[in-house]
Parts: C-alpha cells; structure tokens; sequence
C-alpha cells in the first residue's frame, strides 16, 4: 500500500487541498480534505527559508500530508506563469523543500531533472507523484499506456495523468482507462470545462486523487465543497 | 438514426419522465423531460377503454413521445407488484396500447409473449425497447454482450440493461461496458443506492436515455430536477 505521510492511498479517492500562494494559506482550516498541495510556483517569495518556514507553520496548522509542487512552466494551468525558473534553480527549490514534505510532484516531460528530482526523494523517502499533462488533447490509449508504464518504470509510487478534453467522449475514454489501468495507484484528470465532471467521478473509475483549488475562484474548477460532497454521496452509497 | 416519435435517440441523453400510476397523470407538466412512460402495470384500473383515452387526453397536453411499458411482475421494480397480471393478460393489454404510443418495452426474459410484442409492434411501426432486469448482480461483461446481442437479434431498436450495483466497480464497469458498446443505442443503468450515479454519469459513457419518476419519493431514484439541471450542465459544457 502506498502512503503519503499516514494517508494510505488507493483505497478510496482523496481530496488534495492545493495552495497557490502565500495569501491562500490562512484558508487551510478546511478539515474537509485530506491533502494539501503547496504550490510553490505560484508563491511570490521563492526564498527558501521562507518556504521551510511556510512549511513548519503548516505542521503546526494541520495534520495533513503536504505535497510540494514546483510545476514546470510549460506545464502550469495559470497562464502565463508566475515565475520563469530555469530547471537548475526549480532543482534547487526542490532540493530544499522536498525534506520538509511528504510527497512531491515532479513532470515525466521534466527531461533536464527528473532523474535528480526522483532520486532526491527516494534518498529522503519521499512518496513521488509522476505527472503528465497535455493541453492540447487526451492522448490515445495506447499513448497513455506507454506514459503510465514510463513514470513507474522511473519509481512513481503514484502516476497522475492530466489531460485536455475535447468533448466528453474524451473525458469517458480517460475514465475508462482509468478503470482498466492495471498500474494503480493512478490519478486521472480531463482538463477543460467539459473535463471538470472528471474530478467527481474519477472517484468512480479509480482515479486515488482529486484536486481544488483552496481559492475557489480558478476558472473551470469546482469549489472543494461541491468536491467534497458529491464524492461523500457515492461513497456513502457504497 | 433511431427515432421515437419525432425524437431522434443516441444523439445526447433524453430523459424519460415516468408515470407510475393515474395519479401522476396530473403531474404530466413538467417541459424539461423529452419522453413519458406510462407504466401501466402501476395504474389501478387495466380497462382497455380506460387507457386508450388516459393516452389519447395526454396526447392533447403534451407533444412528447409516449412509451407503454407493463413490466412483468418479476421484473419490477416496485415490490410487490401492484396486479398479479397473467402473461396472456398483458399480451392483450400490448395489443391494446401499443397502436396508440410511440414505442413499446418488453423484457427479454419474458420467453412467452417477447415474440408476438415484438411482431405486434413492428407491425404499427412503432420503436421497440427489449429490457433486460437484474435485482441481484450486474453479469459479467461477457454475459452483458450476449444480451445486448440476443436483444438485437430479436429486433430492437433499444437496448436497456438495469443491473443491481453491490460496489462502486459495478457501476464502473457498467458505464465502460456501455462506453465501448458497438451496439448502440443502449440504455444502462445501476439499480440500488450506489448506482443512483449512474443515472447521472450514464449521460457520459453514451447511455441513451435516462429514467426518473414523476413521483419524485420513490426511494433511491434522482429528483427529475436533479437530474435535468445535472445532465445540462454536461452538456453546456461539451
């Protein structure tokens, strides 16, 4: 069973938290997710001792795993990004913050840092996210296949797959996968406003995470309290 | 393209208002539904004469489809069944009906009367669901291959499967069967609590069409209302 911190997941669908600023931190009082995302791309001060110093005030805030995010630029949903790092200082940033966490994030497209990344967590037994996104399409299954088998075959604990959904027979076929994906625990995203149904009922198909967004003002996202309800409601069914 | 009445089926989800009883008839105003069913085995009085005018009085409030539906007492869905009918009896009451609606339901396992339906209702032209009822378990997906064959080889225009959910991987399982169907259009859906959800998420996998009953307190089943304003927002977003 893969953890991330005491959470075991996989059993049932998870709710991430994630925090895209500094400002958004006074909103952790939210007891009704189950992870917390920070992500440190979208923080003004990058400095890292004001990052552990975030992090440590976290801990004493919740109990919650925390999860650190530095997405690459090409890969962020807020266009444009808030900082243009290099790989060599996002490396860095990683380095610093990953001993503080539970899990991290890291980009299976991250060519220049992904090894380093990946071997830095394991070194300090860190829970690793492999993530996959694509704006432009849902990749077919065959492609989606190879990426899930290249982020394990890198030591992903979890794969998470995010994708754009041109219409809904997309959001059905990423779902489908999901639900036949013999490489769990697997998290799955149709990105897009036709997409955002996926975030409900990935908790359907095997989808271990979903992700709001603590500011729920994000465009196309739904508010973790729609999230967290409607997911309620098929579990208490079960 | 299937039609029911002027309806074009498997373009988008069509939601079926159902009328368990003569009571509801009063209820028949709600625009936001594409079809009514009558469930005649719900109705107190079975007279022929009786019908044909309830149909024909509906015919002068609404311009929606109307689907007669006399569900064999082993397959319904309210216990116990309201009439004890014999199966020579509802023959003679589909023979009634049948040339005043625009399609027909008949189960695949009613082996005694499936074939003169079926022949009676080809015969006025009129569209034809064979259903298939499971209150125990959804088969495996070999099994829902071969009744969704057997239903096709026998004529119909539509095939409904409403098989009981015991897990959430039921309901799954259901909704990717149905996705990866060749043989459209195809109802599904998961009876019982959990697969509630289905009735909703069915809208994205290609289910054909989804039920709720006018009689918004029968247990388990969506509020028409729920239901249209979450299947339109599906769909907006497409």
């Amino acid at each position: 069973m893969i953890k991330l911190g005491n959470l075991e997941i996989g059993e049932k669908t998870h709710i991430v938290g994630v925090i895209p600023g500094e400002k958004f931190l006074k909103e952790v009082t939210n007891t009704t997710i189950d992870i917390l995302e920070l992500r440190i791309d979208r923080f003004d001060n990058l400095e890292p001792n004001f990052l552990i110093e975030t992090i440590k005030d976290l801990r004493k805030k919740t109990t919650l795993p925390l999860l650190a995010t530095i997405r690459r630029k090409e890969e962020t949903d807020f266009k444009p990004p808030k900082h243009i790092l290099s790989e060599k200082e996002r490396l860095n940033l990683f380095k610093q913050v990953i001993p503080f966490v539970d899990g991290v994030d890291i980009e299976l497209q991250a060519k220049e840092i992904i090894s380093p990344v990946i071997n830095f967590a394991k070194g300090k037994k860190k829970t690793l996210i492999i993530s996959y996104h694509n704006f432009k399409e849902t990749p077919g299954n065959e492609k989606l296949g190879i990426i899930v088998k290249e982020a394990k075959r890198k030591g992903a604990d979890i794969v998470k797959i995010a994708t754009y959904a041109k219409n809904i027979d997309d959001v059905a076929r990423l779902m489908c996968f999901t639900y036949q994906c013999s490489q769990k625990p697997l998290v799955s995203i149709s990105l897009g406003k036709i997409g955002s149904i996926s975030r409900i009922i990935g908790s359907v198909f095997g989808s271990c995470l979903t992700y709001a967004f603590l500011d729920e003002s994000k465009n196309g996202q739904l508010s973790i309290k729609e999230l967290v309800d409607t997911i309620n409601r098929i579990y208490e069914r079960r």
